[in-house]
């Protein structure tokens, strides 16, 4: 009997019409039954005569399925059992807690993100090389984008197109002239009628290989960046793609829609658009995958319910995670800063901060409650920035990107919440200058606090807590990734720092 | 023939009555008259029988003057001669281009403030080692106090005090227990109807003392941060010592009005008062020296058309002079930020940032036609702190500082200007990442820009300002000290620039 394990993609493929166009004129659809839940999603043409629906179950046990549609003139049945995941596991992201992740088996997701916008558009041997560096456990969360992008930096053309047709003839773009080119220049020849299945084949396989690693794939189904019109196609032909994508890519577990990068930037859309790409992704994905959708400059309304977190873009030169509690309070979401410039050196100004500067920015977010993503932006020889292509990491901020992943997996409870949020009376012990957190989770409340200084150095702080309890303090040094434990402390006691930049101060009340 | 330069302080001291209380019941005034100007002015009381007018001569030439009062029952007269001003002497400094400062002579005066808040109520040997280091040319301008001061790190006693009497016994006071001593406390015994006029002759000296070093002394006149009761004397009391302060210290021609530190702080204080203490100042000071205010929390209404020029206090905690525009376009006057955090260690939010992070503030002021103020904050073994005490300075921003001074020297006109200020029409050459300044005065337009990245780490930036005009480059390293010269350009060209942390471009159009 065919097997596959919880939270895995069970496949079935069925020869079927070939006739018309099967894109447009069949359709497919498979009812995935098992003891607790009945799914019924639709399924895709792959091309040479192969229709494919795909499956995530939510429960262990034997499932029956029946595959339906115009595709062929008789249905498909069969069964298969659901296994127990492994351990690696843990199952689709969640909101919880209001403005946290929680994979589906409880454990807590802490997000940190990278973005490498075509990585999976370039040369295999390049794709390779990002999958040995994403290896490493930097990052658990990817944003890249189903389309090919033309943007500075990015004037070579993908490995394959989406659609069956030709490409305008990119020998005239240069540095200088290629932002004349926008939208559907002439010289494009597509079939949007047509899918090539060979760009998702090539796509999905890098959506398993980040599930095989445990990263999560965030997909930027839509973006302004183009010279082939992909961001200017009809209303039709773009419904059609939303759903060939929803079918292809939905059962995938680490799967997140990011409707846009930068909607604000797409000229032909408008809001009733976006409104009926997300009511396309609510009525067809079965699964519930986290939804959001990314600014350049104004934020769209993340008030929208078809809208889990807020993924955003700063809005300001010189503030940007800064204003994550401001904007949980105001979404009542969970604060994703996607875009708060990169580590690098290029000219554009989103794109050379310090490595220093940049996990700043990352602590900022995290003792905020927030989460924050990276980017690499280091001019190079050939021209392959890890922001757009991926490859290799030249950056100093990665490793303490995953130092300060280690800190929050040591939070108890699921996240992290501010001290001054209105739902925690902040004491005295603090003054306003620190940037506390405790755990959101109630239960551990006042047992834990995490103090992070940024740049600020104070060569010394002193608390008062309380004068029955005994806390265990820590001095992390955030940048040297080190952890080191002070002492235990009862009633007023004072820390010793550094005088250095981007300390912390972890609390931990001792159990009697 | 007695004489005095332009600007300079000229004396006459008279005998009078001394059988009543000479501070209230009796009232001086000399009245300086030369060819082009009548001033007439309030002298004061200065002990043994003595009793003072002091006056700051316009123009040149020759002067009488009369001294007249209850004070005596009769009239003195006299006359002298005003020569020209010595060389550093520019006279008292005016707000020039809207936001910007002069000297009266015309030099351009680009301030570079520091804070020694009690300074002058240390040793004799401290204050000397202050002076010395000041005479090195770091600062233009210092805000200090006439109160004393009771703050964490300020518990000692002053030299002397403003009014006959004795204070309360301050070996009570510990680092845990100041705050509790607040205002008017017990076990003080002033008459506040006898100045003591040891404590402003000494005080008086160092405003000399400054003038001669060409140093502005922002004089603070109030202050929350007192346990004698100065900050909550009687109406009466207030007027009287306003009117004393300004009789004695206006005739200085490197004198500010500051009304206050922190006037938010002041619980005792109303908007009243603080209104009635500026119609004081405007009525009694002939010469208009600057006026400004200066907040904890809220601003004061700097539209108020006695305040010359805008004394900030950050707001936010993490951008202060970034917000100059803002500020420049609402109050239309010269945005002076005396406090954005001081370069130090101390566990106090306001005083541990490091000295690149200070420096940075001041260019981001600079760059928008702004003025930033210096404060030093390390701990230090026997709590000798810069910032209250004066004596050694142990940053590494004073050297900076003087650089950027030297820079802003090399501006042509009068003050630097915002190329995004809606009066300039801003060209599609700077993209809208850079700052970018330009000289205020119209004549230099198109002439001169500076730019400065912060933070942001270009490798290089391209410009294109015409093709017709050559322009002279330069690349400035802000922390390093460094001007190099890259070139000299026209039509489109390119700037490399090492990806480093504080970086400027000065352009510098070639004249033909």
């Amino acid at each position: 009997m065919n097997a596959v394990e919880k939270w895995g993609v069970f496949e079935v493929s069925v020869s079927g019409k070939t006739d018309k166009n099967p894109f447009v004129d069949y359709d497919i659809q498979g009812t995935f039954a098992g003891k607790n839940e009945t799914v019924t999603t639709d399924g895709f043409y792959d091309g040479n005569g192969v229709y494919k629906v795909r499956f995530m179950p939510s429960f262990e046990g034997e499932y029956t399925y029946k595959i339906t549609g115009s595709f062929s003139d008789r249905e498909e049945t069969g069964s298969f059992v659901v296994t127990a995941p492994s351990e690696n596991n843990h199952g689709p992201v969640r909101v919880a807690n209001s403005t946290h992740f929680v994979y589906e088996d409880g454990t807590p997701y802490y997000s940190v993100g990278t973005t490498c916008y075509v990585w999976t558009h370039q040369s295999q041997e390049l794709q390779q090389k990002t999958l040995e560096t994403l290896s490493k456990g930097y990052f658990n969360k990817i944003r890249f984008c189903i389309f090919p992008k033309h943007y500075d930096y990015n004037l070579n053309e993908p490995i394959t197109y989406p659609f069956v047709g030709k490409p305008m003839d990119s020998s005239v773009l240069t540095k200088e002239n290629f932002m004349e080119y926008d939208g559907a220049c002439e010289g494009n020849e597509w079939d949007f009628t047509h899918f090539d299945p060979k760009h998702f084949q090539l796509f999905e396989q890098r959506i398993q290989d980040l599930m095989d690693m445990g990263i999560e794939a965030d997909l930027i189904v839509m973006h302004p960046y183009d010279r082939w019109g992909f961001s200017e196609m009809s209303q039709e032909d773009d419904d059609r793609y939303w759903k060939y994508v929803i079918a292809r890519f939905a059962a995938y577990r680490n799967v997140w829609w990011s409707l846009a990068n930068e909607y604000d930037l797409l000229k032909k859309k408008t809001l009733a658009d976006w409104e009926r790409y997300a009511k396309i992704i609510c009525e067809k994905d079965p699964y519930n995958h986290p939804r959001s959708i990314h600014n350049c400059r104004d934020f769209y309304d993340h008030n929208r319910p078809w809208i889990t977190h807020c993924s955003l873009q700063r809005q300001d030169r010189h503030k940007s995670t800064e204003f994550t509690l401001e904007y949980a309070e105001k979404y009542k979401k969970p604060i994703v800063w996607d875009e708060i410039c990169y580590e690098g050196n290029i000219s554009h100004c989103w794109g050379n901060i310090s490595g220093e500067e940049l996990v700043r920015r990352f602590w900022e977010a995290a003792i905020r409650g927030g989460y924050a993503g990276h980017g690499e932006t280091y001019e190079h020889p050939e021209d392959i920035l890890w922001w757009s292509h991926g490859g290799e990491l030249h950056g100093t901020s990665p490793e303490r990107l995953k130092f300060l992943h280690q800190i929050m997996c040591e939070t108890p409870g699921v996240g992290l919440a501010p001290l001054s949020m209105p739902v925690f009376s902040r004491g005295t012990v603090f003054g306003w200058d620190d940037e506390v957190a405790i755990p959101y989770d109630l239960a551990y409340r006042g047992s834990y606090y995490l103090i992070y200084f940024g740049y600020f150095r104070p060569a010394f702080r002193e608390y008062h807590l309380d004068d029955i309890n005994e806390y265990e303090v820590e001095v992390i040094d955030t940048w040297e990734m080190t952890v080191k434990k002070v002492g235990v402390f009862k009633g007023k006691f004072r820390v010793e720092l550094p005088g250095k930049e981007y300390m912390a101060i972890r609390i931990r009340k001792l159990s009697k």
